[in-house]
């Protein structure tokens, strides 16, 4: 199974892809689809292309996307809001069932910690899928966690 | 020239679309995309599919979709905006400009006064386009509404 992390954003947006093979859990990939935010609606279609694109080609059977409850910023969090509207419809676009997890439940996912900080989030998601080097920038490793989560939460059914 | 005004919801998407021929507008359709409000990933698909056949039948050539930039429920917010990620994801997919409003330029824009209640807006639009019978639910009339700014505003190009 291939298991797509994504954290929404407006002007970058991690991704991540874990495969599991046999009992262990290895990484395809990890990145960013980046937007200028200087048009929402050309921004929201350019990430819809990169994430059809980033499907075809890993062809992931299901997703873990972070849920917002509340940002401080109203304006950021409608924004944000859009584009998790984009991308969760580009996923059932593809028939790929999604999970959503809040950041809490991310941390406490990878870390054991639902208060954990993102250099533990990042040590963390390295431990688990051997990856050497820094994963950059955080929205990538963040990802990487959500696509973590979701192989742990679909392990269940 | 043909004009879809889209009013965001998550249970209830009014839409509504006018013609002009010569100087006059004409309304052609108006109602709303119901959804059960049970699953924020069906109800995104269900919206987009309404709206591309909606768009299929009717090829309006620009969209007025409302603006939001705080509401007093966070959560409800954030569900809002989701949807208004997909709407304008599906109104590029199918190359339609969108002009943006918020409730206020609405309200200006088809009564004079931004500070105008339901009834008004109702009123006015009934009165603008000719139609007799009451424009039920409110979203629908809502939806002429911005169907109506849009034509305005693409009369500046």
């Amino acid at each position: 199974m291939r298991y797509l992390g994504i954290d929404p954003g407006t002007t970058i947006i991690g991704y991540g892809i874990v495969e599991d093979v046999g009992s262990s859990l290895r990484p395809l990939t990890w990145g960013v689809f980046r937007n200028p935010g200087t048009d929402s609606v050309a921004d929201k279609q350019a990430t819809a292309i990169a994430l059809a694109d980033l499907i075809t080609s890993y062809k992931p059977q299901s997703a873990g996307v972070e849920r917002l409850f509340f940002m401080n910023n109203a304006k950021t969090a409608m924004a944000v809001a859009e584009m998790r509207g984009v991308i969760m419809l580009t996923l059932a676009q593809h028939g790929i069932p999604v999970v959503e997890f809040t950041p809490q439940q991310v941390k406490r996912g990878v870390c054991g910690n639902g208060q954990a900080k993102k250099p533990q989030v990042q040590d963390m998601v390295r431990m688990l899928l051997h990856i050497k080097e820094k994963i950059s920038p955080d929205d990538a490793a963040d990802a990487l966690a959500l696509a973590l989560c979701c192989s742990t939460a679909r392990q269940k059914y």
